[in-house]
């Protein structure tokens, strides 16, 4: 069977990229040359659609705030400030009432995360679907100054890895709905000059092997220093999916500018070191075990 | 039974607007203040969905045509350039096989249409349905010299009102899969000074209805002057919808200074004009009779 990867790596191709295109498909955002002198332009999109990402039951103003985080992750994990956001709704429920019910939830959602985030929604698209379902796509742009979003492929052998926060259990303990998009300490860790950067939505270890990929490294982690979810075990955290974290690589001299500053900007937010990249191909444990990215694939399930 | 248009005009209030957003929800495009100086922003959104917009025989090639040029489309209707895109694709069909047939097709099709238009496809995102379904998505950025997008709201009574091309029976004659987005002649219009623009979409009289209600004025079209498409009755060229030719009004100077001009820098594109704004609240003929706009709403049929 055919996962999302190898689909996407024979169909990408097919789409040619010029300027503006700075950076195109394969990371957190596409860059563009676009903007006023100084800055480059970042867009992303993302989709949040019923039975996959949530369920009929799920309040619709916290899919609304699914679907805005997710996209804000993706800002953050360039280093970028969101800018707007224009939305689409495709619904059939089982009655006209129960759609515009769950209309009137999920946009009073929509509105408290745009207040919340100063991300205007200035445009969109309403369909009705032919079967039942609810598919929700919002696509974000944001700012980043000139030459500076972090991408995917900067990572160099030798690099330490880092996170924020912690991993696993993210849809059991309602974290997938909840959690924060981690726009700070994304702009900080991209002042620190950390190599490369991207944000967990897949799995820990299928987004680093990502990483690695666009790196062109290999990597070393330490599956003691993992920070846990409460409810996790180590499978889960390397699995799950939707941390919504931020995964990062960096040299000696950044990881120290890091530890030494981030404590008293970030009380709340751990960062941690767990692992360093190196020059193999492969992802290995402190016990050089080869360890597999089992995490969340759509086509895969 | 609630429509789309009641839908969204009690829910968009909701969402709050702010700078970079100068035109937020409501026209083809929103406006932003976020370019180069001396230009802004545009973006809109579309969706194209299977069973509601295309059939699973369709030519998938076709499909990503109608997906981009319907974008172009909403570009075209504010008298912009396009710079870039970004798409989503839901997907399940019978069988993993039937999914990337399906795929390769839409990507080859995607990729002709970027090439054509010289629309870079930056970015995107690709998920399963739960559901049989194709859900797919196009959000697009142009530009337009600071101040010169071309509202819905600027008619006044006393303007005369145009439409290029001919309108009805777009889906039997497959034009609503092959139509060529009016981009030239939208940014000719906005050069003309064209008070308002829009393109239709959901029909010539509904997306009128639109105009006018944006403008606040009614109108009088003379029915006899509006051009059919090959195999269209005058109900079918107001009401099918699906034409995406410009709907515009424009000063009895600017209406002098087009007919001088268009016909040399577009043979081949009838400009006509069908009636005037005035006053009113109303959609009527000539004869004085109420026009009503039983356009395609996805929410009513």
């Amino acid at each position: 069977m055919t996962g999302e990867n190898q689909i996407l790596e024979a169909q990408l191709p097919k789409l040619h990229q010029y300027p503006p295109v700075v950076v195109g498909p394969g990371d957190d955002c596409a860059v563009l040359d676009l903007l006023d002198s100084g800055k480059q332009q970042l867009i992303a999109v993302d989709q949040v659609i019923l039975d996959v990402h949530f369920r009929l039951e799920t309040d619709p103003r916290r899919v609304a705030a699914k679907l805005v985080r997710r996209n804000l992750s993706d800002i953050a994990a360039m280093g970028g400030m969101p800018q707007i956001a224009v939305k689409t709704i495709a619904i059939k429920l089982g009655s006209p009432q129960a759609e515009q019910q769950w209309l009137d939830a999920f946009f009073d959602g929509l509105a408290t995360e745009s207040d919340r985030w100063r991300l205007p929604l200035c445009g969109g698209d309403l369909s009705v679907l032919p079967q039942y379902g609810i598919i929700t796509t919002l696509t974000i742009t944001g700012s980043v100054p000139q030459g500076k979003a972090i991408l995917r492929s900067g990572g160099q052998a030798g690099d330490w890895i880092g996170v924020t926060g912690c991993f696993g259990n993210s849809y059991l303990s309602g974290h997938h709905l909840d959690f924060l998009p981690r726009l700070e300490a994304g702009r900080f860790l991209a002042e620190t000059r950390v190599s490369a950067m991207m944000d967990v939505s897949d799995g820990l270890l299928m987004d680093l092997g990502r990483l690695c990929r666009s790196s062109q490294c290999g990597a070393v982690l330490n599956t003691d220093s993992i920070p846990l979810r409460s409810g996790a075990d180590l499978p889960a955290a390397l699995n799950d999916g939707e941390d919504y974290e931020l995964l990062f690589t960096l040299s000696d001299t950044a990881r120290q500018k890091l530890e030494k500053s981030a404590p008293e900007l970030f009380p709340d937010l751990p960062f941690t070191f767990i692992g360093r990249l190196n020059d193999s191909h492969f992802l290995c444990d402190q016990m050089g075990h080869l360890l597999c990215p089992k995490g969340w694939d759509p086509f895969l399930g």
